[in-house]
């Protein structure tokens, strides 16, 4: 780890504000980082900040890999973007963004199917911050914790009207009816670059993905739950609240189409 | 400002995974510095992070204000207390707090009523971050610009159910049928400390305060409403939405007694 520091004026630390993006790389290739950069800056003109130069992104996500020795295998690269320095709600103007790279090394891929139970936190469709990744993350940070503590290692979050949205962490799907379904983004999910690339595997394999609105009894009947985030890929999903659930040959289908 | 730093894998930095309190200093006396500690120590209980040494932060704060140079006139101090270095959702054990301290001076206090309009943004009350003042604060920060592009000031903020629960940076009250509203904190409220100073100086003026959930509407027919917050005191509302407010002399009898 190195010794980076941020200026305690910083408008991430004090108030949350500003956005991130966390980014695989294998062997020093930095997976995707195309569509990571594409949605940093998406998700800047959502909440009002300058995004970064992208060659300037690019260049210092390369180096930050190399500065810390993790040029063979997996590592994660972050990229946190803030609004700058500043006191109180209303930002200084123009909101000039700080950008700082960390890479680190990344766990291993789990083989196991992981294990979620539902988080009573909801995720607030309200917000447009229910679709970026902001820094404002605590809420998944404590729903995560909910899971651990009903002995699950990832929370499934609804939404404020009890739909299915996401994991704390991760997107998620689910097989049924010879298809794919996923909630759609405003049941206040963040657009996951690995779900965009689950719907076209999906889709190269015949299968069509619905992405809509659907209670959490919607899961009972499934054949098949996964997860998708940058660094897993795709997870299968064993069990929900204790309750085992099958595994489906689709999802392995996908899983070696997206990797 | 000083030039203090905070490491860049600071989990308040990283992930909003942490906690906040800004406190009015008046000639260098920090007001209702004890509450604020309190509240501090309740919401470390809520989100799970090691509540900073008492002593220590007291020191601090008025450490702040003397190397400054705040020592007369109004300013404010803010204590943030972080979870510590640590990347990813789930913290280490133990969460070790990190504290610091920043004084900074505070705006004057404006004569004028504040201006109001409604954020489309809504409180998230299935979470306990509405109950507590975290760093994870990007949703205040956007109803705020949503307010201020409306030619508004502040934000009126409305939980997912529609009732009224607070503005963006301060509790909101109202006088109607002779007594004092305002929203529960089951409503997705803050517990602010001018909040209970308020309930309780009413109390001394024989009025009750009802804490309770309201739709918007019960706006519409209140003879004045205010706003409270630790910086600003009581603040009376002048107009909501672009519709003129009355002005009620309760508001300035309960804006003496809590000054």
């Amino acid at each position: 780890m190195s010794d980076q520091t941020v200026p305690a004026d910083d408008r991430g630390l004090l108030l949350g504000d500003g956005l991130f993006e966390t980014i695989l790389a294998v062997d020093a290739r930095l997976v995707r980082l195309d569509l990571h950069l594409a949605r940093m800056a998406r998700g800047c003109a959502v909440v009002g900040i300058q995004p970064p130069d992208e060659a300037l992104a690019r260049e210092a996500a390369g180096r930050a890999l190399i500065e810390a020795g993790l040029v063979s295998g997996r590592a994660a690269v972050r990229l946190t973007l803030t609004a700058g320095s500043g006191r109180g709600l209303d930002r200084p103007v123009p909101a000039e963004g700080r950008l700082f790279v960390q890479a680190s090394a990344a766990a291993p891929l789990a083989a196991a199917p992981v294990t979620l139970a539902t988080a009573s936190i909801r995720r607030n469709q309200s917000s447009p911050l229910s679709r970026v990744k902001s820094l404002s993350y605590l809420d998944n940070i404590l729903a995560r914790l909910q899971a651990r503590q009903a002995g699950a290692e990832e929370a499934l979050m609804l939404n404020g009207d009890g739909e299915i949205a996401c994991a704390a962490a991760a997107n998620l799907f689910w097989v049924a009816e010879g298809r794919l379904w996923t909630p759609a983004l405003d049941c206040g999910v963040l657009e996951g670059v690995v779900r965009g690339q689950v719907i076209a595997a999906a889709q190269g394999l015949g299968v069509e993905t619905v992405q809509t609105a659907a209670p959490l009894q919607a899961l009972e009947g499934a054949e098949g739950v996964f997860l998708t985030n940058s660094l897993m890929g795709v997870r299968a999903v064993g069990s929900l609240d204790g309750r085992p659930l099958p595994a489906s040959r689709l999802v392995d289908e996908i899983s070696s189409r997206c990797s």
